[in-house]
């Protein structure tokens, strides 16, 4: 039917509006800061979309790639920002969003015996802007068993793959990435109880939800961050299992 | 930190409970009902998992595979239901989630020349237990240029893979996965502007935006369906483009 | 440039002649024979391609999906050659070339504490019909550390994914699938030795370069089997190791 | 059984060695050549392994990393010889292999109307250092319709992806990624005949052995290249049809 006769003749096709437009999988290479070398080149996956105003037929799609050129690929908190700015503002949207995912980059630390010489955490920011601003960070960040202390040639025998946590978190103020994976790696790689390891403490067994809980606990004392949530999976033969949880600053419990 | 210990003297550490837990991605061979064949046989991955009540510190993971083992990969509405009660009885929780994904296999209709024997359409049932029941079904149809009369050998020479329509939907009443597919492809065959095509209604043009409102047109007369969202995509070098809506046959307007 | 030209003016055209044309990627419900339920339903993933005699500028493409749909998805040793046989003849082909990859289903045997209801390998049959008959099939088996013996509620805690093993193997006479999956967990399940067993033989520490010498070592062994190949990877985080070892029946050394 | 046991009673253990051993997918950030900008960056993944010598039991794997972490990511055609030279000399081995893929990423050239601001090419070096030295480069080049001149708001729509040429080639002297990636596309955007085209050379319809052929005769009469391949596959709804031919300036026919 064509777009005149919804207008004129049946009312209830006005429902039928489209939602959200943009696109999506652009890749890109991007400039990401780095706590320790101050900025890191990588390669991200950007996906970028507006909620239309009601009755609006189509857009411009490519205006949000030409936001996207003019950026350059230097992504901070200040620049993501202001694309959903623009987004918003040249598309005519009533909210804007923008994801990108990239893989970060670490100098493996001491100590991680298994390790390549770089560690590669799976990021990803999530932003829109509504009448309020919103981001979120998230991070995957591997979880592999500590290796027993090995003699003889070769890379330490690995156990393997044990699974991942996925932290995502809303900032109180600014946190650099390096500083949550150290925070989520002191709790997997220190206060876990291994089957491997000779001594643990007995109060954290091997398991989504135990570790899962014990990630809550480290993060909920971290004044930068204002909410998060954390997904534990175990990889076993054939599936995975999984626990998650949520933590909001602003619903404390009254201390007793 | 030991749990005797939270219980005792620190009582935020009550606000970092599990809120879900679960099995995901174990791979089993189905049986799905066909409007055709009566049954179909595929392969479905499933995500298991609940809501715990709060406080609640783990569950009997192995329990997810039992309930799943028994029902023997008959997947059916009732089944299916029956699955999730099992679930949130034996579990004790709040609330019973299930996701199953399958590819869903059908001949090809006559004029598809450019389709194999089987058509293939990736199908996602999503099913909540909580106070009340919820179930959504999610159907993947891909869209292709119609190919322009061909003389000669060989397969009719595709023009490509356009993209897909994504329909999610909840039911009123029951409704054939084929008779979903076919509405679909009306559209998406017939009423589309392709500029492969000599004459074509010219309301539509080949656009996201365009064809998903002509779906919602579709699927809004249908009275089997109570609530539905519409996804389409289109693949492009290097990115897609998308557009989306949803419509619900709750939120009605009066017609004037 | 026209083909007629070539033919013509310019000799050293002759050399750009297509080798092979085909289809891939063809998904496809089949039936495959079961040790202990006769046959089971799986889903496979078909590529058909064949080699062109010199000069031939192209084939029925058509033809590669009218002979898939003839075997209604029945696959066996027998009717994997007879596709091949049609394929070589209604395409006129020097040689024809059929892949099939399906997911093969197996009840968890007892004492695999951690798998769940079903495991899945991953076979590929892959055959070309020359002058001479080729045959090959390959299975995947996943290899994890046994669980240390564990008290208390839900699944056994998995350790994780240590890796897999690929087997690629040629016939002598028929072998089921299963037998030869038992054989690859015989040693990877029992033979190997896991830090976290508290006694295991002490010739084979745990390496893909030792897994890979004890499957060799076993599967050599099996008079069924004339040549195959063993991969070993071991998945660490954020690479994998391996080790590979091939063996032919057919240059055995002497025995002094 | 103990490798003492192998070596003494047990001959034809002799023959069960392990052949390749390495690591894989280990994901680093690197830094190529680019025609138009000096260097690029971008993330690649790497393969590197090696052949052992006969009897040879294992290996140092962590020499791989080592030797990996010493070039810091400066990936060109000397650093990649110069590493497979240290991992056959550190290594004892008898073979090298070495295998990065990448995305590379080219400005998009002007009237590429649907592509955005960036076009991204995957490439794979794959070389092997025996007794000779042997390097191939890879690049798949996305193929898609023109489109037809359009008129209205929006991104040109895309008519969808029509697939890909994948080539391969060893080098008789240096050609930039650039150079090769430009010789592609002048064939599949400029001399191939469209449906969606008012006017097209009439020779060359719309066929992957088609396209595979005019990929063929266009690289032939490079004098840098030495050796190449063309793999041209066309998405259909549920498969692929495809098309490939090997070319070599070695086995010229004579010109009468």
């Amino acid at each position: 039917m064509s777009d005149m006769k919804d207008i004129q003749g049946q009312p209830d096709y006005r429902r039928i509006n489209i939602k959200k437009v943009g696109v999506k999988n652009i890749s890109y290479p991007v400039t990401v800061r780095d706590k320790a070398r101050k900025t890191q080149q990588t390669v991200a996956t950007f996906n970028m979309y507006v909620n239309l105003p009601h009755q609006f037929k189509g857009t411009h799609m490519s205006r949000f790639v030409e936001i996207l050129n003019r950026f350059q690929g230097e992504i901070n908190l200040k620049s993501f920002h202001r694309i959903l700015e623009e987004m918003k503002a040249r598309l005519q949207a009533e909210a804007a969003h923008l994801e990108i995912t990239f893989p970060y980059f670490l100098k493996k630390s001491s100590g991680q015996a298994q390790s390549v010489g770089m560690n590669e955490y799976r990021c990803t920011m999530h932003g829109s802007l509504d009448k309020t601003d919103d981001l979120t960070l998230e991070i995957q960040v591997p979880i592999s068993p500590p290796l027993p202390s090995q003699t003889g040639q070769g890379l330490p025998r690995s156990l393997g793959h044990w699974g991942r946590a996925t932290i995502r978190l809303r900032f109180r103020h600014f946190i650099w990435i390096e500083d949550i994976i150290q925070l989520v790696e002191e709790v997997t790689s220190h206060d876990l109880c291994w089957p491997t390891s000779k001594t643990c403490a007995t109060e954290y067994t091997l398991s989504v939800e135990s570790i899962t809980t014990a990630l809550g606990r480290k993060l909920e004392n971290q004044p930068a961050i204002a909410w998060f949530s954390v997904l534990v999976e175990n990889l076993s033969q054939g599936y995975n299992t999984f626990a998650s949880l949520e933590w909001s600053a602003n619903n404390k419990m009254p201390v007793s």
